[in-house]
């Protein structure tokens, strides 16, 4: 079998970007080109045949954390020159209907991001029993509000109410979640753009740009197909020319499918569910789990891991983001990246 | 290598339909079900392995005009019913711009399965260089005409025209093409059902229903990405929890990828594409190509073929559909249907 390497070169950018959408505004850094290998995948290769413990040759941990930093720097002088330009200060309002504790955590961690950048957050705490309606007044309220640029609606709702009604009575030029079926269209169809990108999906997406994966021509499989990544995602990597295989739960042996694999998004909510041996040597893996596992050896009795086993993934693939510090902090940034693009069309500021 | 069968069961049909959205109305004759066989693909493999010139053992040819004519039958009686019922005639508006010789045909197809089936067609001839205003005039004015229940737009338009803009324009209610994004997001948004589902892939999956392949659990490759069949067919492929493969022009090696497909759509829009060593032994093809190649052996100086190589493929698949006679006249057939449900859920006549 031909050696399988990770190269880093020097050669500048040649992506197309043509096809991506809504990016975040400002020029990638160049890390150099990840090359990806296409030698053929291994059928029924496991960490076995590595026997050593140390990483992949070359391999490269994608640091979400700095790359969400780098952004968020980049769009607080943005919201700085809107606001002296133009007297205006992007606005999101983000609805938590209950008390789920990582929801309600989630909230606070985007207004705490939107504080950081400048961003003005208005945050609509409604409790568990409360109506659609209850959550429509305020929705219809905030589309009518011209102080507001983004309105999110923290998912999962409770059971009782009806998510779609929720999601789709959000204006979809507020939409910056975009998970309004419109927009959503405009991303699956050819041809078309939507407002705006379901920001996990676009973090994962502006990690592989800032790190030079090539994405054209290559295979990649997406664990999971959900309307938060999964579809998103899948349809964010095709748009982009990749070759795109959708793995769920009625997958028979997912792991043949996943070791043809030239870059793996898992997204199935299943910690360390991909283990070195469902991974093609030298693939790219964005693990977008965030799973709380029982560890007794730490004070808060747990702790966060992906749905990729990054310790078994380190040593076949070539780049692996962690978990935590891959695509949690892009998300955010996303989100906040959303919210100023959406605030930028509205006044029209360039 | 284990012998590859198909497999004609007498078992009751098994299918869970909880997702097929916008179904036919009529119950699903049962066929008894095609067992798609779960053999490794072989690699390498090609025509040259099969020396006999004889179909597939219990080789199936699907016959899309035998299922259209049952299904327009059905439609008829349902349009007499709920005209006697509710004195209401369903009407579609076909607005078809330019000289296009193939598009004028199919708006006469279209026109004449109308009348076949008693629903009202009203056709818009306009000029080749009619203004995206001209086009938006009647497309405003069909939707808000109550004798109008489905608004179709022929595609594809003169280039100076905006498809997405015309598009957009017909209110989703009377999207009976179920082009606009605010169906296709629902049909690819999990949980969510489109008012319409795109006619072609619709039929597609009819096909399959009614042969009683299973898609649960199975490999699928579509070959193609378009927004009017290839995108639309994966989704609902992957609604029926098949494990779905989207290839287009940017895909390297194509047939490694198809050979792992136990149901092969092809949408490519190239003659004969799909050859006999591109195929799983015992797969189900269907074939949804349109082409004119010339043959100078035929009075007209030309014949129809689709994107699969019918002669090699029957010999390889399990089942195919023919071309003509295969997934044409479901795509006719579908709009019909599409066009009774619009105009059944508007008039609330079950």
């Amino acid at each position: 079998m031909a050696p399988l390497m990770f190269t880093v070169s020097t050669s500048p950018l040649v992506h197309a970007h043509s096809n991506i959408r809504n990016s975040v505004f400002m020029p990638r850094r160049c890390f150099g080109q990840i090359h990806l290998h296409t030698t053929p995948s291994i059928r029924g290769c496991s960490l076995s045949i590595r026997s050593t413990s140390s990483p992949y040759s070359g391999f490269t941990r994608i640091d979400g954390k700095k790359e969400a930093k780098s952004i968020r720097d980049e769009i607080k002088i943005e919201v700085s020159r809107m606001n002296a330009s133009k007297n205006v200060v992007p606005g999101l309002a983000v609805i938590l209907v209950g008390e789920r504790k990582d929801s309600a955590s989630y909230v606070r961690s985007k207004k705490k991001a939107c504080e950081s950048v400048g961003i003005k957050s208005v945050d609509v705490c409604l409790p568990e029993d409360s109506s659609e309606e209850d959550v429509l007044k305020y929705i219809l309220s905030f589309n009518e509000d011209p102080s507001i640029h983004g309105i999110l609606v923290q998912l999962p709702l409770p059971s009782h109410l009806n998510e779609h009604n929720i999601v789709n009575a959000i204006c979809k030029e507020k939409d910056v979640d975009g998970f309004h079926p419109f927009n959503i269209g405009l991303l699956a169809k050819r041809g078309s753009e939507p407002d705006f990108v379901p920001c996990t999906p676009k973090g994962c997406i502006e990690l592989l740009h800032r790190y030079n994966v090539e994405i054209e021509g290559k295979r990649a499989v997406v664990i999971g197909r959900s309307n938060i990544v999964g579809m998103p995602v899948a349809h964010l990597l095709q748009n982009e020319d990749a070759t795109v295989t959708t793995i769920h739960s009625k997958t028979r042996n997912p792991e043949e499918i996943t070791r043809e694999a030239d870059i793996l998004i898992a997204a199935a909510g299943q910690p360390n569910m991909v283990r070195g041996s469902w991974i093609k040597p030298g693939a790219v893996v964005i693990d977008v789990g965030i799973n709380h596992v029982q560890d007794l050896n730490v004070p808060s009795g747990s702790r966060l891991v992906g749905d990729v086993c990054y310790e078994e993934a380190r040593k076949v693939a070539s780049a692996v983001t962690p978990v935590p510090g891959g695509v949690g902090p892009m998300t955010i940034a996303m989100l906040l990246s959303n919210t100023l693009t959406s605030a930028k069309s509205i006044h029209k500021f360039q």
